[in-house]
């Protein structure tokens, strides 16, 4: 496959995972595009296992996005390490992982792999695709790239690019990874893996996706054990949890991947007419969801989507959430949310 | 010194500057207390230097703190690095660092080092106490301590307690030096100091000090090369902006003090009454100052210290600073902040 940046790749597996059944007409399939740390598992329990998927709370008979009805989608994005093709994966004709000898990759890559899935599932346009943070701008990408391909599409909690703050975010937490001892410079396959720095770099993940109010209720702020106070220890129970080295997920992400998708996370630009690549109007029916108490992704990057929709007199919606979660609010299935996606996407396929 | 702690610790050097005269009757004293990562030299210039004081936008002639009315003191905190005892002085009897042997200080600690200076000085009772962020909590804590010994108190953009947020924040900053294999748990004062740790805590402070519009401002989003876009480099101004390695505050500032003040500033807690620890309604006159757009110490963080003196039949003003700056809005002398304090402190003298 070739990539935006000129270099190639191949071959590639897209590991993706389906709910609900495809009808004759293959015209009720909707693409679910997931967040930068997540998987294709969107829903459902796998068997012997009780971790539910990421959007479980939006996928499902009755739910948003309602299986009974749907053909719903989600793969793991090129250059992840949840079974497609990325930096950990095996050189072609070698059994040595990649590392950084794995191309950069951008966001529009991540949308041509999944379109070489559509096309192999036979589906010649989308109903819908929809995701949140990195999910929404692959959303955007679709569009860009194949706006005869997708009828509708929901970015949430998203942008057109990324703002310095959003970067730096990003680069600290790059920096925790590379500057870990155990990263050798993505070499890390056969060694220990560099799990403190990637620690590090989930804790910013979760104290920026939350509000500080939310952090309040969440944890009290009682000093562990007072008898400990004239020494150097962990005194709050905040910090107890910001420390990750147990957590799943840095057991079992790939550090490389998190270097490589926020990167392309940080170099996607669609702002400035770019999200209308070819040159028409955009037919596509646009649903923008903002979160009001988001400060990661504040609402007025979402405005800015809608606002570049509506002056190319695309058909955009943005409506913007009073969730007190902040960028995590688009993980929660709230009552609002999911009345408005079901029915944003009920009228596109009863028209 | 007793510490607040049980702990002792002695002797203890205090480094501080002056400007101004100290009028006769010795009423004409103003303390500012410097934020975690400042010293001692608040304004003007040493002799063969071109580095300004932290606070010089606030203290000269005709400023805010009008030196040709005030006796303006700054002194280096405790535990800090800059001619003040901390971790990086040497332990007494010996030539070596106090290093993680340095008990754990806090902000009374701070407070009552200064009352010894304060002393020697030979005031018996302060103009005034200002400081923004942990100069904030100094000033809280003088008149929690000695309210009798304050005239008047400006705390900025500062918090009666860190939230979780806050606290989290300061946590990730300690986790990258503790991390970086050159902190050898302290003891690194003769070899390498854990300069790449410091750079992240540094980087941490200078992103949550500014808002993300400021940030937008101040850098362009430019590729720097992108001849290089398929390599994985730092493609954007902000990231070498934040690769702080060959900072003048990385490669002098002693990381252990930064452990140690940012504890300190974490295990401060004023709230819930204990800002009266006398039993008394406070005497002493407030200007509390927060800024609109501060979202790591958020103007709410402000409003309750005003509520909390209100409730105490305290005299207490409060108010909010419509500053694009962010946190940094403190540290710059903007005419509406400049304006409020001068004539706050000149009522209290000219009384």
């Amino acid at each position: 496959m070739p990539l935006e940046s000129g270099e190639k790749l191949g071959p590639i597996t897209i590991a993706y995972e389906t709910y609900g059944l495809l009808n004759k007409d293959k015209s009720n399939a909707i693409l679910l595009l997931h967040p930068s740390t997540a998987d294709a598992h969107a829903a459902g329990l796998h068997e012997g296992s009780n971790e539910t998927g990421w959007w479980d709370c939006m996928v499902g008979p009755g739910k948003a996005f309602d299986t009974r009805h749907y053909f719903v989608i989600c793969s793991n994005v090129l250059g992840g390490c949840y079974g497609s093709t990325g930096p950990s994966s095996a050189h072609p004709g070698t059994t040595k992982p990649y590392g950084l000898d794995f191309p950069v990759i951008s966001v529009a890559d991540m949308v041509n792999a999944q379109r070489h899935l559509i096309d192999f599932l036979g589906i010649e346009k989308l109903l819908c695709v929809a995701g949140g943070q990195m999910g929404g701008m692959q959303a955007l990408a679709w569009v860009a790239l194949y706006p005869k391909r997708v009828r509708s599409a929901i970015p949430i909690a998203t942008t057109l690019r990324h703002s310095p703050q959003q970067i730096a975010f990003n680069e600290l937490a790059r920096q925790a990874i590379t500057a870990d001892p155990d990263w050798h410079k993505g070499h890390y396959y056969s060694g220990n893996r560099p799990e403190a720095g990637l620690a590090v770099a989930r804790m910013i993940n979760n104290i920026t996706f939350m509000t500080d109010r939310v952090m309040e209720e969440k944890f009290t702020r009682r000093l562990k054990d007072p008898a400990e106070s004239a020494k150097f220890t962990d005194d709050f129970e905040v910090e107890g949890y910001t420390k990750y080295r147990n957590d799943w997920f840095v057991k079992h992400f790939d550090p490389n991947s998190f270097l490589y998708l926020t990167k392309a996370m940080d170099r996607f630009d669609l702002s400035r007419g770019k999200l209308f690549a070819s040159g028409r109007p955009v037919r596509t029916r646009f649903l923008v969801v903002g979160f009001l108490t988001d400060w990661l992704y504040p609402p007025y990057q979402s405005l800015e989507i809608a606002r570049e929709l509506k002056s190319r007199k695309g058909d955009a919606t943005y409506c913007e959430i009073n969730s007190k979660y902040g960028h995590n609010a688009f993980l929660i299935g709230a009552e609002e949310i999911t009345h408005l996606i079901r029915h944003f996407v009920q009228t596109d396929i009863f028209w």
